[in-house]
């Protein structure tokens, strides 16, 4: 560990001057909420390598034994920052409009998840941080991301069959392989490379290709 | 420049005992190949960072002005290494049967990219760092790759649609989704992070979720 950085972030940051020497009780969950708020914090801000789990507790005026409690391991707390923010995004992604075409559907999805990565392009060096700890690690939550994006396109593909836009029978094995198709544009690495209106012309493009599959009766 | 490193290059490599003191003439041709394929080797032993021209003309018992005269940056040595492996790449991909199906044709073409890849995962340090470069000086290869691939996808495209298999008008447009489709099971970056047997089947369902687009006379 860089003992200079860490002299840095003692200073800047570790007097609690507005906090109450003793903290109030709190529920378990509240506390690892907070634990998950402030991780995710000095892990932007720092960088992943360079904070340990005793700076989080002394940013929370809390003893190590205590964030151990609930996180054994910085690991584990980028996967649980990492499942909070697939939540999240699957919380948002289920508030968009559901009366249009399937197909618009899928664009608005894929949309939606493509300007994520645009938009968030100044947190680029956190975000592959995080994505680089998951990879190494073989974390699940890039499953778990999978999975709730590919449910989202199941449903909008048994809608459609549902109204008989669609002619599917393998439900799944489609909504995989749409997902698949379009990882080229909704990838943070993929994304990474590319200039946004390309990315937006690439997706409509996809997204047709994928309609036009789902509408094929020899798609089944 | 890591001056210890360059050291055991030059102590390993430089003494050309078995070249006569004088190069025998050569096509300006020839020597740039000759240029190419020493840059490459040493590329990909030392790493493109530690190798200069200098040591490659000094490898080739050249001049560095003679090198120079052919190439005048190392950037440029890493577009034409790219460039001349990508000819050579499309040249193999030529050689595949046009006799199946469009769709066993196009899962032939992804399949034999994809394994590349999966084969040259030994190479991935140097594949990497040359893909790097490419993005971080915007050479053209990836562009031309691009172009290469999505040339003979449009060929299947209308050959396909000249038997009647295929529903296509835009064929250009449709090519280009189809090669976006494949990105997930085709780029060097898609690949390092998934396990073999994953990306065949998706590769296969990609592939017919293509195929299924391509027959559909709504594809238009």
């Amino acid at each position: 560990m860089d003992q200079d950085c860490r002299k840095t972030k003692d200073l800047t940051r570790t007097a609690p001057i507005e906090r109450t020497p003793k903290r109030p009780r709190r529920s378990a969950e509240e506390t690892r909420g907070e634990i998950l708020d402030t991780a995710e914090e000095l892990f932007r801000t720092y960088g992943f390598a360079s904070v340990s789990i005793a700076d989080i507790a002394t940013d929370l005026s809390m003893s190590p034994a205590n964030v151990f409690k609930h996180f054994r391991t910085k690991t584990s707390l980028v996967d649980a920052i990492a499942a909070r923010a697939i939540e999240q995004k699957v919380h948002e992604l289920a508030q968009l409009d559901s009366t249009p075409s399937p197909r618009e559907r899928i664009l608005a999805l894929a949309t939606h998840l493509m300007m994520d990565h645009l938009n968030g392009r100044k947190d680029a060096p956190f975000v592959f941080e995080m994505i680089l700890v998951t990879i190494k690690e073989e974390l699940d939550c890039g499953e778990r991301f999978r999975h709730m994006i590919v449910d989202m396109l199941a449903q909008i593909i048994r809608d459609g069959a549902a109204d008989g836009t669609y002619h599917v029978d393998d439900v799944d094995k489609f909504a995989n392989a749409a997902f698949d198709a379009l990882v080229c544009v909704i990838h943070p690495v993929m994304i990474g490379l590319e200039k946004p209106d390309i990315l937006a012309t690439r997706c409509n493009q996809v997204v047709g290709l994928i309609d036009a599959a789902l509408r094929s009766p020899l798609a089944k």
